[in-house]
């Protein structure tokens, strides 16, 4: 059993409460909270060896802990809040690297307006750290994963396949999605933290849906595409590497045509159109090189 | 730099909201919320090798993990109400233990009414657990650390010193916070997880006050009274081991004969009277065997 068929046995075997608007299986749980809005609460954990490496800078860190805790309350269309950070560090030396820890966390908080509420410290045999955080949302500006219909069209923020280079230090789509959720009607949205190819096969379950991706269409980082590192070539990394941390996200045509005619005035935010979304006997597929058509396999950074 | 030391230096360089009513520094923190009632927000992180074996069995650390989150809820005066875990677990085996820890985790829940709404799950070296959890309390229930005053009796829930035997399986002290926090004004409160001295410690550094304490009036566990373990007496377990989870709070005499006479009268909560809230500069005392008096050091469980 791997992680996406553990998530769906939480999925089945969790009993909500009926303030719950959507629980396991977003980017973040929805919780009733006043008139017009609702609570979004959702938790990250960052492991040494998996998420960063051993010598990775401390100060990176903190600010990718609540960097992907933010990207969470992005993809749902909320306003990020208050964060929690616990830490287990291995002994020695251990509050210069939570100092550094923190004031790398403590500037992308500050970025945002964030509020570092409190926490837990331990000793550890690894670095590992894990962030909550609370968020709110207008209700009218809630996007979920699950409600893509038959014809949207798919797009994505930003570029593709940069992940592995600026992972620690990534900007999450707060003020993208903001924009997005403010002024158009999203149907469905994700952020890709695990690679294209996964994250959407995540939200056409979530939305009970196929869908078809161009390849021409999909956005490479124009830094690196003439250099393919270890041997991956940068649209594999866009497609199956992970840690984008942009939105993959859907709409109707005509806010999408909408969409693009703000985009043309205002030159914001950077979205490109990549697909579109079918029924879900179509299956996922990915059309290739002359037309070819190729199903999606959701290859990409499943955790276990 | 000690944890005490870190805490202390994070409570000094961390802005707050203004719409955070306590932030770093108490079991958790407080977040405007409704009209009438205040959000709480906390999370602990379970270590394996520092909370727990690794033979112990799974159901009983998916239970502890939410048991310690129920407690700083507890220690606040409020509700528990949406628990997020993130799971950090070795390879092998991984979604048998997953399941086993979310089987404990979902069992504890049911009993206190709260939702698991998420989490994230990791492949990592060892098993480490971090719980986030959502609460709420009427403004009038609320009980901080910072609230004892001189001439403020001490008291603590059940009986001290069987934290290592129970540690796993503990019942986090709710229904006798919500009692206590009810019906009489609770000036003071904080969870005993790390000892009675490190955590009245704790509690007299946010009040600012001094305290004296009874060694013959402190409830010790009786099962255990004539089988110290280890080569530690009870006694010093009790005041220094941790992880009894029972509640130490302060309320004045009058309010203190008004729960006197309820307990008198109902033979619940479970409480008793070991001390009394003194001016600062008094110290925290520790009034022995024959009266002999002696300064109390914070030698509970510092986590590094």
């Amino acid at each position: 059993m791997n992680e996406l068929k553990f998530i769906n046995y939480l999925k089945k075997n969790i009993k909500h409460s009926k303030d719950v608007i959507c629980g396991i299986g977003d980017d973040a749980a929805v919780i009733k909270y006043t008139g017009n809005k609702y609570l979004l609460f959702a938790s990250d954990m960052l492991i040494e060896g998996v998420h960063f490496s051993k010598d990775a800078n401390p100060k990176d860190i903190g600010w990718k802990a609540v960097a992907v805790n933010i990207s969470d309350i992005a993809a749902m269309g909320g306003t990020p809040k208050y964060v929690l950070m616990s830490v287990g560090v291995p002994e020695a030396d251990c509050s210069k690297i939570l100092k550094s820890i923190l004031s790398g966390a403590e500037t992308i908080c500050k970025k945002y307006d964030i509020t570092i509420v409190g926490g837990d410290t331990n000793k550890g045999q690894n670095l590992v750290i894990d962030t909550a955080i609370i968020g709110e949302v207008e209700k009218k500006s809630l996007a979920l994963r699950s409600g893509a219909k038959i014809g949207d069209l798919i797009f994505v923020t930003g570029t593709l396949g940069e992940g592995r280079l600026k992972h620690l230090r990534f900007t999450p789509r707060i003020k993208e999605a903001r924009t997005l959720t403010r002024l158009f009607k999203i149907n469905s949205m994700i952020d890709i933290s695990d690679g294209l190819f996964l994250d959407l096969y995540r939200l056409a379950e979530a939305s009970n849906v196929g869908a078809f991706i161009y390849k021409s269409l999909i956005p490479l980082s124009v830094e690196n595409r003439d250099c393919p590192r270890r041997g991956l070539s940068l649209f594999s990394k866009a497609i199956n590497y992970g840690e984008d941390f942009e939105l993959l996200f859907t709409l109707s045509i005509n806010e999408a045509r909408k969409l693009m005619r703000y985009v043309g005035r205002y030159e914001y935010p950077d979205v490109t159109l990549i697909g579109e979304v079918a029924s879900r006997n179509r299956g996922l597929n990915f059309v290739g090189d002359e037309g070819r058509i190729s199903r999606i396999q959701p290859k990409g950074y499943v955790h276990f």
